[in-house]
């Protein structure tokens, strides 16, 4: 599973490296979807070998609350999958579905992925109770010390995840030939004023977490000053 | 710990009830302030509490990594406690120090609500497999039914507070009387034109994970849009 979740975080960042802003949009879906994809496969790799382990030592399946919330969480990756690539990767959605389903895409692939995270320290927690027997995981030895701290690992791992996915200044530049859409699909550009939310092509990726405002404002000022409002 | 948990959730969405927009932002930064305060004295409370059961039990302490995870999430909250209250509701601290502040301080929200979802989960977690014994935990027995269902709902309201917290249109309006600043604190307002970013009085919070300029449209066209972007 760890391999799993190092490949779900670098593909929820993989719009935030500057160095990537150059490359076309579409190349960048495709590399978001394909690490996500590649993650995929390693989860139900890992689920074989989960249900294979406990049926070879006879051991009970899906009764502890790690696996009811690992295999919700697997599900629901699946199906954010699905849904991402029939939506935002195949030329065939309209705008104005993207633009409504992207907030709910952003939001559902962040919590599916601190979902995996809480999943990955339960799952260290049973591990260290039921093996590090002597002496006991009470006592401290050094492998439980070693396991907790890599519990704290994957704990700073998803919050690292979190920081540079939050940050304006690293959300990529919406596209030059954007065009301007409402988020509610309704009204022409200009009737709300400058304040007017604007939608790239194919591009409202992660702007409900993002002040939009920070970010064209980046475009312009990114160079310019030498001060940043984030450490 | 439970009702700390509620408490928490409650003190970070305080900001996002339409009804309270109308209350002064000093009156809701109190609320805000006082359920953390409340949150932070529970928790002291129940720490209180595991460490006088350990040791009435003869049971180790702070050997899981339920303890680890747990104790650094309490020690992160008072200072996050402490940290809050210094710089932003008391009114010693220079506007700029707010909005560089700001961002870290809702970050550090976030994750330190993730973190004590995620340390609730392996307490979960730890507690089944301690104390379901006859009949085993892992024969799934209707009290480990019962108590996975309860992990459940803490993920649960868990998702709930981030969508909540994440939603542009439940930002509470910029004050009126706001002054603008640069993000930054350099230039003045203009050079950048309408896309500025525009800190309010005291009033930066959550710009970081929301968009500015979909809250300030939210203001205009809230009553007029039958459709709203998200569900």
């Amino acid at each position: 599973m760890r391999l799993e979740r190092r490949k779900k975080g670098s593909a929820i960042i993989v719009y935030r490296l500057p160095w990537t802003w150059k490359c076309s949009k579409l190349l960048m879906k495709g590399i978001h979807a394909g690490l996500n994809a590649v993650a995929a496969v390693l989860a139900i790799i890992s689920l074989v070998a989960v249900f294979d382990f406990h049926n070879g030592k006879n051991i009970p399946n899906m009764y502890s609350l790690h696996s009811w919330v690992g295999l919700i969480a697997v599900i629901l990756y699946m199906l954010q999958l699905l849904l991402g690539v029939s939506v935002f990767l195949l030329p065939l959605a309209p705008l104005s579905l993207r633009a409504l389903l992207m907030p709910i895409h952003v939001y559902s692939g962040l919590l599916i992925f601190g979902t995996v995270i809480a999943t990955a320290l339960m799952g260290v927690t049973e591990k260290l109770i039921f093996s590090v027997k002597n002496p006991a995981y009470n006592t401290l030895p050094p492998e439980g010390v070693f396991t907790n701290t890599l519990g704290l690992l994957i704990l700073v791992f998803g919050a690292l995840i979190f920081w540079i996915v939050t940050r304006p200044q690293w959300k990529r530049p919406k596209e030059p030939n954007s065009i301007l859409l409402q988020p509610n699909g309704g009204a022409p550009e200009g009737v709300d004023g400058p304040t007017a939310v604007h939608f790239g092509n194919m591009d409202k990726s992660d702007s409900e977490l993002n002040s939009e405002a920070a970010a064209r404002k980046r475009n312009i000022a990114l160079d310019e000053t030498g001060q940043r409002s984030t450490m």
